[in-house]
């Protein structure tokens, strides 16, 4: 259908401030012209266009008097992709149904969508013209594991071709993923010392949290500055082998951004799209190695060794079709690693194993030398077991440390993390031994007391799993940097009070910590 | 998680006048306090407190002075539910997840859910809990014919639960539903005036159009009032057998309304919430026997007799599960029904029909004596066949006409339905005979036009499927209430001119006609 914006009077762009995230809105008055003459009514797919823009947007219309008669007001969104400014004239009509909606229907229908069909979905996404329950239809559609191997690996190429790419020129690029779930598993700063002081190419980029109360970003960022350009990540990388940088800000697999945003409000997971949302972020970063890190544990993520093998073979098959060369490792997932959860305190955590401290966390040390061996295996013709004990000696050396030292001031200069003003501590009122560790509720009390906006909060662990414990002494101490938030926290752990359990016979812990 | 205002500062409470539909939604500056103590940003979920009251609403975040510092901006829904008034203090924190979004997971991951987790879901989407992200998940993870009948069972009774029930404390209140798709199918007032002028007792409450150009609602608007409250439609019931009521007036499966809303967006079809939303809506208006009539044809809802086998097994069974007597017929769904498709033009069909016109529809006044005929049967000791019999006399007589004249008087008085003063006719170039007519695309021009808010807007057809077409004589007229609506309805049918196909060769058409 042709839009033939002579026939009809405009409406007069305005700006209401309104932010509402990807979905782009429109707000007019019940009683406009336009409503009664199209029968627009709320929640109407409407397209809107300028002289030159045009975009498919979401209609709540208004009944008091923000807007004056002859008024359009547009979303934060809607003003920012339409390119106008206050007063503007703009034509609202019917739009042509969005095609690949019908793809979607597909899937729910149990079809395999074919390559164009993502592509489809995904130019659409991108370009605006899904409202926020086509996303949420689209994640939902493909959840649980109802894409093969085949039908994510198109997903991931759509995603990849939907923003921009990152070349390096480099025959050898190292990238790692770690597979959500494990507060505290901030192996990456540590990893990408270790690399890039052996001599290797780390260019890494990482995300800020989603669900969880850190990302390696946000964690970084309470050490230096992150928001990196494209330009200032390619200076920091070719003087100093690699990078610590936030991926935002480089326009990599946008249409997972999207899609990233109304995942978390639905809390449903599928196994097709993190293969995708993680391939499509590496391969757009310019990554030619990846290692993807997999904690397996009852409240991680992967809570099972089947399902994290079911998992591991299709990342191994798409990464294969897409000429990636990828190693999986899986890793202990029952119990958080180091002793922080939220930025500044797993930051303090990163420093103590990068300068070899005598309290530094041993696990997550472990952890880092295992996750850079085998990245050092895998990128050179290191001998099996080799890998690990050149990453240790990098450590133990210092060079890993100089060289994180090195990075942080090349993007900026190094700060020392934050310290929270306000702190609670849950005391242990019996002997025993710590046999269990709800990483969820763990990660949610650290939210709750303000991970990861307020760098400071988070919660502090003070026993690991196994690990004898003496009446009246601390388990855990909650951050915060307000009373407010403190209380959210503590309230919430005193409401589940199975987060941390104490177990009094030693014997039975034996059975529990180690299934 | 406790919530305890008295830790808090309140917030005043500002009407927008913003129009969200179901979705509650809350409006917070950037800068607000609340929104950096408790990392409140754009989408996140809210719970919002009263000192009565309580709802979860989906924030957007303000960055312009819609606002003034101190203020939590509500949508009407929110308002609304909340029953608050300007400057009331309310109170903003993280709300505990909502549990049964976890029944969603389990349904996505393939799993049949119990009779409580639908009772869960259909509870806290009619208490507002949902975000429509999560409704579409819903609609999404049941699409297709992913509920078995026990679970359509289970979902059925949640939803009439969830609202009123009307009873009419009756051995036998009848009801009929036409499974959509079918343009101009008009029956339901032609035949709840043969029922009731047989007798029977026919409350029929019907819903203005969701997707089509107009509901039996929306048409009898067209010819009297039909806005009644429960005491009015009763009163008018038994004094006359039946009525021609607007369902919306009265909450009967409110859920059902909800979802509605979001299934019209994502225009996702699913088997077990079409059946859910039937039946739910029958039950709780009180009936006992329900007949559905399902067209099936190539652009018809029901596109195959095997999908139409497939959809009646399962209403059978579900009908069976909830004690409802059902009977459900299969008619012709391959043209639009009578001539007009609209309120106002298909309220002149009925009249034809009801009148005994010369120039009445044949095929509505056939479906409405099939059904009506059906109708009797179930509901009476009539032998097969002696239903049809009797509803021809009904209508021969004039017996029906006079009932729906008297309804109509009984529900505010009869009125003439308006004529548009816009036309397009749609002429014939070539000699033929009509070969295809594709609903779907006939309904959109209908829509275009202005149908159902503009109520004398829509189609009228002037030749039926396998008639003979002269050149230079109309094929069919488009009506609207306005140019601008008449200009998108004929752009779009000139974008689609396989809307309505003619084939010079009769020998052919008798196969495309048949098959």
């Amino acid at each position: 259908m042709t839009f033939i914006p002579e026939r009809m009077t405009p409406l007069k762009a305005r700006r209401l401030g309104l932010d509402t995230q990807q979905e782009l809105t429109i707000y007019l008055r019940a009683d406009s012209a336009v409503c009664k003459s199209e029968g627009f009514a709320a929640l109407s797919r409407v397209l809107v266009r300028t002289e030159s823009q045009h975009i498919i947007a979401t209609l709540n219309i208004i009944t008091s008097e923000l807007l004056r008669p002859g008024e359009i007001g547009l979303s934060e969104s809607a003003w920012q992709r339409l390119g106008v400014k206050d007063g503007d004239s703009i034509w609202a009509s019917h739009p042509t149904p969005v095609a690949s909606i019908s793809n979607i229907r597909a899937k729910v229908y149990g079809h395999s969508l074919t390559q164009d069909q993502y592509s489809e979905i995904i130019e659409d996404i991108v370009a605006g013209r899904y409202a926020d329950v086509h996303l949420a239809a689209f994640i939902t559609a493909c959840g649980n594991d109802n894409m093969n191997d085949q039908e994510i690996t198109y997903l991931t190429e759509a995603m990849v071709n939907s923003g921009s790419k990152i070349s390096w020129d480099l025959p050898l690029v190292l990238d790692k993923h770690c597979v959500g779930g494990l507060p505290g598993n901030r192996t990456t700063p540590i990893v990408v010392s270790i690399l890039a002081a052996s001599g290797l190419t780390v260019p890494k980029t990482s995300s800020r949290a989603i669900t969880s109360p850190a990302g390696t970003a946000d964690t970084m960022e309470a050490l230096t500055n992150v928001s990196l350009s494209l330009d200032e990540m390619k200076k920091v990388v070719c003087e100093h082998g690699g990078c610590l940088a936030w991926g935002g800000s480089v326009r990599l697999s946008p249409a997972d951004d999207l899609l990233i945003k109304v995942e978390r409000v639905l809390d449903i997971d599928s196994e097709g799209q993190l293969i995708a949302s993680v391939l499509s972020k590496k391969i757009a970063a310019g990554a030619t190695h990846v290692l993807i890190d997999m904690p397996v544990g009852p409240t991680a993520k992967v809570r099972s060794q089947a399902a994290a093998d079911k998992l591991a073979a299709s990342f191994r098959e798409v990464a294969k079709s897409l000429g990636l060369t990828i190693d999986i490792i899986f890793s202990d997932g029952r119990q958080p690693v180091g002793y922080g959860i939220g930025p500044a305190l797993e930051a303090r955590d990163i420093m103590a194993v990068l300068q070899n401290n005598a309290n530094a966390p041993a696990d997550l040390r472990e952890r880092s030398i295992t996750v850079a061996g085998a990245m050092l295996e895998m990128a050179t013709d290191l001998p099996k077991g080799e890998g690990i004990n050149q990453a240790k000696q990098l450590i133990d050396s210092g060079q890993a440390w100089e060289k994180f030292r090195h990075i942080c001031e090349a993007q900026g200069g190094m700060r020392e993390p934050p310290i929270a003003p306000y702190r609670f501590e849950l005391i242990a009122h019996q002997h025993g031994w710590l046999s269990s560790v709800d990483n969820r509720r763990l990660s949610q009390v650290a939210k709750l007391a303000g991970a990861p906006a307020d760098l400071a909060a988070g919660v502090e662990i003070h026993v690991k799993l196994g690990e004898e414990v003496h009446p009246n002494t601390p388990l855990i101490t909650i951050h915060a940097e307000s009373a407010g938030e403190l209380n959210y926290a503590v309230e919430y752990l005193e409401a589940y009070p199975e987060t941390v359990q104490i177990c009094a016979d030693k014997e039975q812990l034996n059975e529990r910590v180690t299934d």
